[in-house]
């Protein structure tokens, strides 16, 4: 049996399921777990998070020592010099010291980041980033935030707040985000934000598929149900649909105007809807946005990564992770 | 007489006047000369500047080989690596090769780079970011850009074109930038849209001591006369004042969510004028985007170098050139 360390651990922690998997070094996916975060106890998250990880280690027919390291990411604010998670809206755990417990349990090197950052290296490393240096990583679902990679390596900012590109105001006379403020691209771009302004729509005597499919309360529908019911031709929801991708062809025009990098990669949820919403989204840096030097094939990319954006990205930082460690020795 | 390389020259090449100065290491300006541009001729340019740096360094008393390297900042877009004024709205030059000319007539080493970003190290050496290693400078005058400084060194992203924020959107609905995109910063925010808005306002019947500064034509009305208005209580150019200053809160807030730095630092013509603009710029950030975690304290600063940015921004440029140098050899 060889048990040299030749593979990685990469655990994506949400906000409903934790995914962990075997991954090589260069980023095939051997074998994956899913399982519930629990995200109400952070004993049950922790527990649900090793669980996972030595199922995922003994279905691939591996042992422990052959996993070289171990990546978390995870929502919300995460120290990664101290490998510890913060906190996040959706799962209810405190100054967490996430890589501590992993490295205490397993005797392996572990790395934790922020899921949005873990992503951005992610595509990076394995995705629509491989041929560049430098790239910015826009992540759409029921939340909006962005990455950053400069000279290959991912920038935080001072506070470790830098990418909240989610609550900058985009619409000062727009709605009211979650977060107090008027006009965050989450309150006019996000899923919910579609699915809030389809509802008002319908409210206002439009009719529209997405009645039914909400059970007749608008308060069912969500992003996604619009954007199913867009890519079936409903008025209502293609409307809602554009009017977020316009939004988020000025976000990804802003981006570029403050961080000029080579690509922005489009990610998310929202992404994965496809050519729904991308279409539209290039529609408005095509027509509206950009100059004839800036042509929208050098400023937008989709995430190559699909639904393993959140394995490879905790699979990239663990490779960093050993990179860096290895600079230190 | 002492001849050893002491002093520093930093030389502010605008659209009207040339601002060259010769300066000690500690930002100190012993002697200054003002010249025009002569902007439609590039050779009379580089004859206007190479004239008045001489001037200068004779009236403060000195000999070339007393000055260690020369700083150039130029509008537009600027290669600092090859040396050289690329284009500018404002500026007939045309991929000129100006520290070349200057180093070839002058013997000494000599550096140029975009003014703002000058500026931005201008702050960071001796202004406003003296304690500071990451830090961001917003320009508001006739045009708008920002600067960036992470840990120390300016970033200018990978086609140099970080920092354009003035030609991002800020107003999907709004009026259409000299650019070609609509609700650009700079066409919501900059001096030539406040003198646009309140110029409407007057046409649509509003009644403002502006015309009578303007000659009775409302296309006479600048920047500087609405700040100079509103400072005096005219209620259309306090109007036009805090729509702008609402938009440059807004892009402030952004600036921090992007590149979440320690500071942002205000400066250019507009800062210039002071309390009337900075009072409602605070007011939008207290009572509309900050949370009380982010406090304006913490968030805006004031530029320090006032009317000598300009040539203290050279002179860091030439200060960083020589550090720089100093480690290749």
């Amino acid at each position: 049996m060889n048990a040299q360390p030749t593979y990685l651990l990469g655990v994506d922690v949400g906000g409903t399921k934790i995914a962990a998997a075997v991954v090589t070094f260069e980023g095939q996916i051997l074998g994956q777990v899913r399982t519930p975060t629990e995200p109400h106890d952070q004993d049950r998250v922790v527990a649900n998070v090793l669980r996972a990880m030595r199922e995922v280690i003994a279905q691939a027919g591996l042992q422990i020592p052959q996993i070289a390291a171990i990546g978390l990411g995870a929502p919300g604010d995460v120290d990664p010099e101290r490998g510890v998670a913060i906190r996040a809206v959706n799962i209810r755990w405190d100054n967490l010291p996430f890589v501590h417990i992993v490295q205490d349990d397993f005797k392996v090197p572990a790395f934790i980041e922020n899921d949005v950052r873990a992503a951005t290296l992610g595509e990076l490393y394995f995705g629509a980033g491989r041929e560049h240096r430098n790239l910015v990583y826009l992540s759409v679902g029921t939340g909006i935030a962005n990455g950053v990679v400069i000279d290959g390596r991912l920038y935080r900012g001072v506070h470790g707040m830098a990418g909240e590109i989610g609550h900058a105001v985009f619409d000062r006379r727009g709605p009211r985000c979650a977060c107090g403020i008027r006009g965050c691209l989450e309150a006019v771009a996000a899923g919910p934000a579609m699915a809030h302004r389809a509802g008002e729509w319908i409210n206002a005597g439009r009719p529209s598929t997405l009645m039914q499919m909400a059970g007749n309360d608008v308060a069912n529908i969500t992003g996604k149900m619009v954007l199913d019911a867009a890519a079936r031709g409903d008025p209502v929801a293609t409307d809602a649909v554009e009017e977020a991708a316009a939004y988020l062809a000025i976000a990804i025009l802003m981006l570029h105007r403050l961080y000029d990098p080579e690509i922005v990669v489009l990610g998310g949820g929202i992404a994965q809807a496809g050519e729904v919403i991308l279409a539209p989204i290039r529609q408005v840096l095509e027509r509206e946005l950009l100059s004839s030097i800036l042509t929208c094939e050098h400023v937008l990319r989709l995430s190559e990564l699909g639904s393993d954006t959140g394995i490879l990205g905790a699979v990239a930082i663990a490779i960093q992770g050993l990179r860096e460690k290895g600079k230190e020795n």
